[in-house]
């Protein structure tokens, strides 16, 4: 990637562009005008014309531009590693022993109470600096390891951060309602009470959160439980997504989805009601190609129905120390359409425009003229190749708010 | 990564390092000494010293060393794209229409085979280079979209200029019964005389092929012309190899096997009379998850069986434009073990020391005083985790011959 950096006045100009917008791939091949952080110019090359630009500097010509990916759901702020489990399991350690060694969620848990705010961040930026290595340039970060009122602001400040100081729009979600903590072993209303009570209203007073999510699941809370939650999210202006019908189909999604969820993710279980649901509402379908497939799932999210009901589908890495340690976006792309047979232009909508939706964000995910210049410029031919294609090193150009950089 | 020259008297010093030599994790932290292209000290930091070195420039520490990754059985020189091929077949586009369009592997071989030599170098070069960047220090070409003497030998020239040009160790395979080209449609007998009798020998005389290998398989060639083209290969002093059991159990592996094959890949139908027939021989099991992954087969490779007779098995990408697009050693790593169920150490060794054995290069893939200084320092903490995560840019160095470079 180039590191060029220009005077905010002066204009940038791509030529030959075949450009995805977000939604769609233009028919005509494009010019692009950049300055101060946004896009000026988005014509045909057909009426192309630089005669109107002051100063520009030639940003080159040829290959494919999109926007910067949206990669809407991740756990990347986790303290320890979980490699050596992984390693374990493969070499035949049963689930029990892997337990009894203190294994699974609650080891994350454990190392990301032990972990002070400083080792937190040191462990995720190199995550996050890989996903932006691979075009993203928004990311949403869950807490959902500290499990108490102080390690959850634990997290989302280290999330707070890692936006403050990367080039990256960070968008930050409670999931306190992520596990049951081990205090709380025979009192789970005990813990949402907390979650409701305590977490929520302090996430929401120091502006630490900007939305709230649940893991709606047998293994975790029920649904009931979630819609206290977002009943109390909802109270402090916080808007809700959910972990829904992922191992079984408990109803979680429709509830989220009537509650005006922005998102239901992984719903591999998800039936007609809930897909009816959430056309209803809008919510936007998170598929999570990389949990499927670590996980070694066979049942995969109703895709042909999501489609024929027209609920717009986002996709996202979901990385995480347990179930998806897979901090690369485009990998998704493929996988969304080889194991789930998305096209590629649905993966890509999914990790640009549909995937701002599930955040919220209006303003990114798209290009158009006027919109904030958070794109990409890759070393391909068609925007297909993206998904068709695992092949690190394709990404010529990043654009940050209009600042090129690597 | 570190782009540091040095002079070639000048040592190369790194130490407190996690190594794992290509067979195993060494149980103490090291120290490496690296000197005029090779490994001159290999030790434990308890007994290091360098006050027996004049001269040596301090490459850091801690991480893990590994191999340099091999990378054994490729197609990385071909012409055009199967993008849009990939996206039509998603789209919904039925394969019989796809194959009215030219599509498959024939497309790949109408475009080959119309592509000067500089432009498969040029649409090659950036995949190589994409490999280079995830580790790969050896890497084995295949020919077998040309099809005709000609176009053969113009893709083993390309490989052999891509091992010239870059810092790379680049073996070549001939693979001239990969598919029926059109004009023998109805002579397969036919194709396999000119693979025997011209391309064969030509391929020898003009030292561009370092091996042989066949597809056998039902909709390829059967057993018996793919023996044919062994004896060719052997007559001409050329070691061999088969992509045998890969949709059918035709027993190809054993009869390759019982010819002293060096490797047998894909292997997924493979039975106990061919695993019998490998160990006798000490052939490599090449597994090749990313065409599994693509193809979405379900019937998995005998691993345990093939550990249960000690068969030594090897990870490659099969990178190649139809069946695995996927350019990305790392990733292998993870499927292998998440697809699989090898163990980390199984599948680094599978991409080191027995990837090399898959080539014949007695040389490469191990770490030991003496060996060649092809080698990769990550940042990470243990060898599991470079299966366990799938993370571009932990790649810290990488080695060459000595030097280092990007
Ligand atoms: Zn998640
Ligand atoms: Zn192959």
């Amino acid at each position: 990637m180039s590191s060029e950096t220009t005077t905010p006045s002066t204009s940038l100009v791509w030529r030959d562009m075949t450009v995805f917008d977000g939604l769609e791939t233009l028919p005509e091949s494009m010019a692009v005008v950049v300055s101060d952080g946004h896009i000026r110019q988005l014509t045909p090359m057909s009426r192309f014309d630089t005669s109107d630009l002051d100063q520009y500097h030639d940003m080159g010509s040829g290959g494919v531009m999109t926007p910067g990916l949206v990669d809407c759901h991740t756990h990347l702020v986790f303290g320890g590693s979980r490699a050596d489990e992984y390693e374990a399991r493969l070499e035949g350690v049963s689930y029990e022993e892997i337990a009894r060694r203190g294994g699974g969620i609650l080891s994350t848990v454990n190392a990301t109470r032990e972990a002070r705010e400083d080792e937190l961040y040191a462990a995720a930026r190199p995550r996050l600096e890989a996903l932006m290595a691979d075009g993203v340039t928004c990311v949403e970060i869950k807490s959902g390891y500290g499990l108490d009122v102080d390690n959850e602001l634990k997290m989302l400040r280290v999330a707070r951060r890692l936006g403050a100081d990367l080039p990256v729009r960070v968008v930050t979600t409670l999931l306190g309602a992520h596990a049951l903590p081990p205090e709380y072993r025979d009192d789970s209303d005990g813990y949402i009470d907390l979650v409701c009570d305590e977490m929520i209203p302090r996430a929401a007073a120091e502006g630490l959160a900007d939305a709230v999510d649940v893991f709606c699941e047998k293994i975790a809370f029920s649904v009931a439980q979630c819609e206290r939650v977002f009943h109390a999210a909802i109270k402090h202006g916080l808007p809700i997504k959910a972990h829904a019908e992922q191992l079984s189909n408990l109803g979680g999604t429709a509830m989220a989805a009537e509650l005006g969820a922005l998102s239901a993710d992984h719903i591999e279980y998800l039936d007609q009601h809930g897909i009816n649901a959430m056309r209803k509402s809008g919510s936007v379908a998170v598929i999570l190609p990389g949990a499927f497939l670590t996980l070694r799932e066979t049942q995969k999210p109703p895709i042909a129905e999501l489609r024929a009901a027209g609920v717009p589908m986002a996709v996202a890495t979901d990385a995480n120390p347990g179930s998806s340690p897979l901090f690369m976006p485009t990998l998704m792309l493929n996988l969304a359409c080889t194991l789930f047979q998305l096209t590629p232009r649905e993966a890509l909508s999914g990790m640009t425009a549909h995937a701002a939706s599930a955040l919220g964000m209006k303003e990114v995910g798209r290009l158009y003229e006027g919109a904030p210049a958070d794109l990409c410029v890759w070393d391909i031919t068609t925007p297909a190749e993206l998904a068709y294609a695992v092949q690190p090193g394709r990404l010529r150009q990043r654009l940050f708010k209009g600042d090129v950089n690597s």
